[in-house]
């Protein structure tokens, strides 16, 4: 048996979110079917993390089982021609045993895209949230310092934890703005559901003023998910990097 | 009755083209029933530009006739909030009466984007044309001298003209290489149907080195679009501009 590792890259607009559901289209389904296809077995994917429906992915990462002889190198072209042009295949390595995409991984970066302009954009309301109006950068750094670190993020998470734990390490929080795109990256050991669009949704909110920077510390320290902002909405979301 | 010029800015993966169809939704389809329900007066939309099923615009040029009194200062918001997201009106003026969107235009620029890499992109296979493997831009530079000018371009044109005339004038046709994204930009006083995506194609021929440059001018002269290379999809293809 073969345990192959591979990154994936989707533009999430039309699937509802990355993990297998049975009558909707999903990324995972998606993988599932082209694999399935191509490597003439039944096969299962293990991914990385479960992105939210419409969020997106450039560094997504996979892995699966397979005893199809097929050349490593040849796997992204015969996988990239029988999945939907919105899911690509980006490499592809085999790896030990034991290599598991989601129990593996030690790190996730996401990044979040805001076109912070007066007028929407056509091209690119698919990949960005959409917020008119001046956002003060500075407050929303300060904001982030709060984050940074080993807390329980109960208070940005949207799904009950019911006795697991809600403590996360968040490595890192950047806040940058080139043109009109304003981009928020996040690096963590894991993310809580809905976590990084509750941080941003906060954050935001701490941009336009409607709160303090130092109120995020106290939304952190509530654990209370009504005490944090709203949610961003997923399209301005990406997985860009999983490290292991 | 004012009359207004607006440009607009659309991904056209999901319509029809720009012009108006009875059971299709196209761009000025859409552009129609937000104006006629915004304005509560039937509009109807003249385009500088009938762009292809499939392909976008960032500064198609659209004029409409209305008696609404709506200030010209809201009415982008206004449409915007009654449009489809893919579409945005991006400006508006008020123009004199005999300003017409089409007959006024005196230059239309195109762009076309290719992706030249070895992989396809899932975020950006809507906004270009994958062609993988090395092409000769000083080759397609060298065949692109031989288009620029005024000529019967009746060989890149995929519709039978009838009789009216295929002269026109290309004042010019660039091609940039910036990362993996090869861009062509081409401004004319008008293209024919099909035009710029039968140049693009030829083009894409000539750089594969399946053509010589020199190539390019016998086939502009036999006026014959069998002769030509085969047409680029729509989906590389983007209205900049049009000057008036």
């Amino acid at each position: 048996m073969r345990n192959v590792k591979a990154v994936v890259e989707y533009d999430g607009t039309d699937y509802f979110g990355f993990q297998r559901q049975s009558r909707r289209r999903t990324i995972q389904g998606e993988l599932e079917s082209a694999l399935t296809l191509v490597m003439k077995e039944p096969v299962r994917v293990v991914g990385a993390s479960r992105t939210d429906t419409g969020a997106h992915a450039r560094g997504q990462v996979i892995s699966f089982k397979t005893t199809c002889g097929i050349p490593i190198e040849r796997m992204c072209v015969a996988l990239n021609s029988a999945l939907p042009p919105n899911i690509v295949l980006a490499d592809a390595e085999e790896v030990g045993p034991d290599f598991h995409a989601r129990y593996s991984a030690l790190l996730r970066t996401y990044e979040y895209l805001i076109l912070n302009a007066e007028r929407p954009s056509a091209m690119f309301g698919r990949f960005t949230w959409h917020v008119p109006g001046k956002l003060n950068l500075a407050a929303m750094r300060r904001a982030a310092t709060h984050l940074v670190g080993t807390h329980d993020f109960s208070a940005f998470s949207t799904s009950r934890r019911d006795g697991k734990s809600a403590v996360r390490s968040l490595t890192a929080l950047d806040i940058r703005k080139r043109s009109d795109v304003v981009t928020f990256v996040l690096t963590a050991n894991g993310f809580l559901h809905g976590m990084v669009r509750g941080i941003v949704g906060t954050l935001v909110e701490v941009g336009q003023g409607r709160r303090k920077p130092d109120d995020v510390k106290t939304i952190l320290d509530s654990k209370d998910r009504s005490a944090a902002g709203k949610t961003a909405p997923a399209r301005g979301l990406c997985l860009i990097k999983v490290a292991y």
